[in-house]
């Protein structure tokens, strides 16, 4: 994520002796900051939990609020943008690298 | 889960391709209401959405709340609790059985 303005906080992953995935909290903390398109050879799942964003993809950008969830296939290209007041906030899963 | 009073929303599973993990939503609806004492020989990564309950455990009940998350390992005996006015709602991923 080269240039992301975001922080990640691990909430269960290795350390936990979890064996297969790993669950983290994304933070975008003000509006116009942005994770640019990247892409990973692994998936997210991915749920809303705070504030107001787009789900940024080379096939267009879509709004997403709380309460929404996106899935980004190995592979795929994604970014995500603040577009509201507070900091936007979502759970992000990923595979654990093994 | 035999005689949960739960319902489970399935987010992200094997029908969109996803290969590794599955993410649900699951609700208790009302207070009293729970998932009694189960375990199951995978690992669940939960996160805490809406509402107030209890995580059960045999060595000791605890209180979760919005934003609280838990780590079930494979085999550990877990179930959850509806303590509020409110639904108790909250993300549970699992691995996909291969």
């Amino acid at each position: 994520m080269a240039d992301a303005q975001a922080t990640i906080r691990w909430l269960i992953a290795e350390k936990d002796k979890a064996p297969n995935f790993a669950m983290r909290v994304i933070e975008i903390a003000s509006r116009g900051e942005r994770i640019p398109l990247h892409a990973h050879d692994y998936e997210h799942e991915i749920f809303i939990l705070d504030g107001a964003g787009m789900a940024l993809h080379p096939d267009g950008d879509r709004p997403v609020r709380v309460g929404d969830f996106v899935y980004v296939a190995p592979g795929e290209k994604h970014g995500f943008l603040n577009t509201g007041d507070e900091p936007f906030r979502f759970i992000c899963v990923i595979p654990i690298q093994k």
